[in-house]
């Protein structure tokens, strides 16, 4: 059947609000499951509800959590989102940041004590449509092996970022630091699929094919070896380091089974590209775009996303039976 | 033989003199070159002269530019390098900009129409060793083919990032986005050598493993596919975008015959992490290396350098060929 985007949107908070999230943070979470399922972000859209229901049920994350915000400097916001989800704590922090980033030139926000389960770039997108650049991490539990380790210590670590543009919504794209996304290996396990070579090791530190593998103890493997890594190992300095969030290895949620998110950290930077570029910023980056469209590139990042989102407009694809699951889980 | 760093430097600055540096100017790049010799970055050490004096008598660069340093906004720092070296413009924006990372607790410096030749180390590692986060990203000259694309469009586009250590020099490291960066495939052509598979692609846009085909008309393939890409895409957004300087696509080495620098821009972001994570950043970070050497990680992010360091305290050893050469150059 074919739902509207928000009325999906609406059964979504109703299934968030059911499993323990308070109805202002459950329609904040909500928002990015649904643009995820939106713009065929597939691995972080519907698909990741049963984790958030079974996460609430561990007693992981707190669903009613008040995020505290503080001004650790004139340029810097801190967030405390008390063990709630990361993205209430960046409602919160929203105004005074972009604020601060447009009185300043730039500003950061610090967020500790936060759970980040869906995709990064709706963090992102909503400044880039402001007329900034916006950047951020987040680290997550260990999940690659890096730098010749036998164990995982750094989280597949995604990085997304957003510029604004001059004739045509931002360029914006996010990614994982492991050369797919954990979601991306989840699904292939729940599809019976094999992932490529070169995703992963098993528990044994050998290259597997098999999905369930490299899930349970074995590892994802950094994208581009170890510049990747080395790009995963800045992110924990910037999210958890630099949060006072904690770091992937610090993790605890194997204390509470079933819960499949981590208690870490994200950095967010945003620039206000006028103050040093001038008005013609979005221009430049469109005769960036240009460039690379003349030499043959037919996709770029956030193309994909925003065809599939232009599509959506006359309503979102779901199957009879997740439609009815969330019927059934929005009951309670 | 072997030479004294500090005799080294004063052996470069005076061929960099003879090749119509400034003085001041000499001292600068010289610090850089011999930085990289010393520590083992041989792409970017000595190796990198014969360019640099190309690069000077080709007329492209002004090599006594004096930079010009504006104040965008309360916390970003404008260098114009006046066609000049890029490592100029940082050294008169350091004290301000560090100041202001200190007041506000973030601070950038966004630099254009700047030449950086260099291995991009050095420009982050002694904010580091300052107590604050540094992160660097430049443009250069197109480059590499990404996302599908029939010609090269995006540079190799390094970034460099440091932090602070409590128990050791800071972490630092820097990596270009392509495979591997220029300079190794410029030394592979010197020696005669074959690079590896996936390094690069012919003119036809054929994968080669000839360093010749690579660099006459070929080009350069991004690290880990298209998430390096969109990396670079990143860093041309921030070096030369943000910055108002030159896209790598925008750049007019080639009406210079010889150059080998590229008219392009630097972003430079400074953070105090004890605003936010207090006097124990420091340790945090090497709780973080001590958990991936824990894990079995032998070698980290400058590791190797620091190594290397430690060994030419005794002096750099040096061919008696390029001795030769060097002294030669001095004299003009």
């Amino acid at each position: 059947m074919r739902l509207a985007v928000a009325a999906l949107h609406d059964l979504v908070a109703r299934v968030l609000t059911a499993s323990g999230l308070s109805e202002t943070n459950a329609a904040i979470v909500a928002h990015t499951v649904v643009a995820a399922e939106r713009d065929g972000t597939v691995s972080h859209g519907l698909f990741r509800l049963p984790g958030y229901l079974a996460t609430m049920r561990s007693g992981w994350v707190d669903g009613h959590a008040v995020p505290t915000i503080t001004q650790a400097a004139p340029a810097l916001l801190m967030a405390d989102a008390r063990n709630g989800f990361a993205q209430v704590a960046l409602a919160a922090a929203r105004e005074p940041l972009c604020t601060m980033a447009r009185d300043l030139g730039m500003a950061a926000l610090c967020t500790s004590n936060a759970h980040h389960f869906a995709a990064l770039w709706p963090d992102v997108e909503p400044f880039a449509e402001a007329g900034l650049i916006a950047l951020t991490v987040i680290n997550s539990r260990s999940r690659i092996v890096a730098f010749g380790g036998r164990r995982k210590v750094l989280g597949t670590n995604p990085i997304a970022f957003a510029c604004p543009r001059g004739d045509g919504p931002p360029m914006v794209w996010d990614q994982a630091t492991s050369v797919v996304a954990q979601g991306e290996v989840l699904r292939a396990r729940q599809a019976g699929h094999a992932v490529p070579q070169g995703v992963g090791v098993d528990v044994a530190g050998q290259p597997t094919v098999d999905p369930a593998a490299i899930l349970d103890g074995g590892a994802l493997l950094p994208f581009g070896g170890h510049k990747g890594a080395t790009i995963a190992l800045m992110i924990e300095v910037l999210a958890a380091g630099l949060t006072g969030g904690r770091f992937g290895f610090e993790d605890r949620s194997a204390d509470y089974p079933g819960a499949q998110t981590s208690n870490a950290g994200q950095f967010v930077l945003l620039i206000d590209p006028v103050r040093t570029a001038g008005a013609g910023f979005a221009g430049r980056v469109d005769a960036l775009v240009e460039a690379l469209r003349d030499a043959g590139s037919e996709r770029l990042p956030s193309d994909g996303r925003y065809a599939r989102r232009a599509a959506a407009m006359d309503g979102i694809e779901i199957a009879d039976d997740v439609y009815a699951a969330l019927l059934a889980a929005a009951a309670g």
